[in-house]
C-alpha cells in the first residue's frame, strides 16, 4: 500500500477485502471499485468536481425523508432504477418497469369489473385483459395491485384532497384469468425537481416529466412477480420519460368508444356509461418461477 | 426512448443531455453513466442489492452533519478521494494526499523554529526541512499550514480537552526556504465506523485505522498548492491505511537523537531538550503553476 499509485489503487482496494467476505458482496465491490476508479481516471476529475459530486449527495441527504427519497430519484434520472428492472426482467414475460415511490400497501379488495371512478373527474376508461402464462394459458387467482394518478397528476397519499386509497385497488383474476375495472385517465406529472436532482436536470436541459401511466403489480403462485407500468400510445412524454420507464411492449391504446353494449356484464359501471368513453385492453404474461 | 433496452439505455441517457450543456459536465455525465450502467449490467444487480445500496446512501445522509460527512468518508474508504488526489498531483513535485476533515482555518502564525509542544505529552520531535522548486532552489516566503493529532489520536476541534488550535500552526519559510518546529508525535486513529461506512468496512473485514501523520498545506506564489501528509516509516498501519493516503515519497523517519547541540539556533525548544528526542527531515517540492 505504501506504493499505491493511480494504476494500483483498484487492486489495493481489492486486497483490503477479507478472504471470508461474502463472495457476491466481494464481486459487487470489485465491479464498483473498477468502474468508479476508471470514472475518476478517465475524467481526471478535479477536486472541485469531486466536491460538487459530494455536495449533490450531501444535499440529497438533507432533502430526503422516508416519503421523498432523493437518492431513489437520482437513481431514476440516471437510468439506474430502470436498468435494474431490465436486467431482472424475465425475457419471456411482460417487461417490468419502475415501481416508483407512490405504491401503498393495503388498497381495498375489489371484484373483477369494479368501478374506481367514484368522485374523480376525467375521461372514463374501461381497462381490462387477462393474466396469462408464457404458454398463453389464463391464470386464475392471480392478484393485481393497481394504482394511478388522478386527473391532476397526483396520487392519493400525495394529495390531501383525495380520499385514502383513491384510484388504488387490489383485484383477483377470475376463472378466465380476467381483470377489469373502470377508472379515469391518469395524467403526466413531474418528478420533484426542487432538490439536487432537479439542479442536475436543469443543468443538462432535461425536463422532469413522466408520461401518464397505470401501475400494476401482478403476482401468481408458481410465477415471477411482475412490477410494471402501462403507457398510453398518445402521451406527449412517451419518448422522453424522465426516469426511462417506457418499454415498447408496455404501450397500450385508449380506444375511443361510444357503445357500451359490447362490454362484459360484470363491469359495474356498464349501465351508467352514456356517451364517449375509452377502452384499454392489456394482457399480462407472467414468467414461470 | 420507447424502445429503451439494457443495451440502449446509456445512449438514451446521453440523448437526453441538451446540446448546449457545459461540455465538461456533459463529458463527466457520459463517463458516469457509462460506468454506472456497466456496473449494473456486469453485476446483474438485483432489486434487493439496489435497495441496499440506496439504504447506504440514505443512512449516510441521516448520520451526516457539516462536521461528520459520511459521503466524504465513503469516498475515502472506496479510494476515490485518494485517487482524485493522485490524478491531480503534479508529476514533478511532492505528491499530494488526502486533506481529511480536520483542517481548520485561522491557525496562529508562528516563526520558523516555533514550539508547538506546549502542554502536550508524547515523544518530542523536531520537524524541519525546506520548501523547494522542482529545480531544487529554496522558496522564501512559502506558507505552511500544519496540523496533527495529539497523543490520544484526536485533533483539537474534535477533542474538547485540547486548547483551541492545539498542534496547529501557520509558518512562513525564511530566506533559505526553511521551516522548523518542535512538536509531539501524532498517533494512529480510526475513521468513524459507527455509520453505514463502518458497516461496509465490517462486512468486508476491513479495519478503520489510519497511520499517524502530519498534515501540511504548502503554498507559494507561482507554484501549485500542495495538500499532503507525511507518514513515519515505523507506523503499524503504513501498509493498510483505511483511506489509501500513503505514498512512498511521503514516508519519513523519526530519527532518535540525544544530542541537541547540532540543531539550528532558531529552534525555540533547543536549550530545553534534555535526553531523548526525535528528528524528522522532510523537504517539500512545489511544482510550477
Amino acid at each position: 500500500m505504501r506504493t499505491v499509485t493511480k494504476d494500483t489503487i483498484t487492486q489495493s482496494f481489492l486486497d483490503y477485502v477479507a478472504d471470508d467476505t461474502d463472495p457476491r458482496l466481494k464481486f459487487i465491490l470489485e465491479k464498483l471499485a473498477h468502474h468508479l476508479h476508471d470514472f475518476v481516471r478517465e475524467t481526471a476529475l478535479t477536486h472541485d468536481e469531486w466536491r460538487k459530486g459530494l455536495e449533490i449527495l450531501y444535499g440529497s441527504g438533507e432533502i430526503s425523508t422516508p416519503e421523498r427519497n432523493e437518492f431513489v430519484l437520482l437513481s431514476d434520472v440516471l437510468g439506474l432504477s430502470s436498468l435494474v428492472d431490465m436486467v431482472n426482467s424475465a425475457e419471456d414475460g411482460t417487461p417490468s418497469s419502475v415501481l416508483g415511490p407512490f405504491h401503498i400497501l393495503g388498497a381495498p379488495d375489489v371484484p373483477v369489473g369494479a368501478d374506481l371512478v367514484g368522485d374523480n373527474t376525467g375521461d372514463i376508461s374501461v381497462v381490462g385483459g387477462r393474466v396469462l402464462t408464457t404458454d398463453g394459458a389464463p391464470i386464475e387467482g392471480a392478484e393485481l395491485e393497481i394504482w394511478q394518478t388522478a386527473e391532476n397528476g397526483l396520487y392519493s397519499g400525495q394529495d390531501e384532497a383525495q380520499p385514502e386509497y383513491n384510484l388504488r385497488a387490489h383485484m383477483t383474476t377470475d376463472a378466465d384469468g380476467r381483470y377489469l375495472f373502470s377508472t379515469v385517465r391518469p395524467a403526466p406529472y413531474t418528478v420533484p425537481d426542487d432538490g439536487p436532482v432537479g439542479e442536475l436536470l436543469h443543468a443538462t436541459g432535461r425536463h422532469p416529466w413522466r408520461p401518464s401511466h397505470l401501475h400494476f403489480i401482478v403476482t401468481a403462485k408458481g410465477h415471477r412477480s411482475l412490477v410494471t407500468e402501462v403507457f398510453p400510445n398518445d402521451d406527449p412524454y412517451l419518448d422522453e420519460d424522465a426516469v426511462f420507464g417506457v418499454r415498447e411492449q408496455l404501450i397500450m391504446e385508449y380506444q375511443e368508444r361510444t357503445d357500451a353494449s359490447a362490454l362484459p356484464n360484470d363491469l359495474a359501471i356498464k349501465d351508467k356509461l352514456d356517451g364517449k368513453f375509452y377502452q384499454v385492453d392489456f394482457d399480462f404474461v407472467l414468467s414461470s418461477e
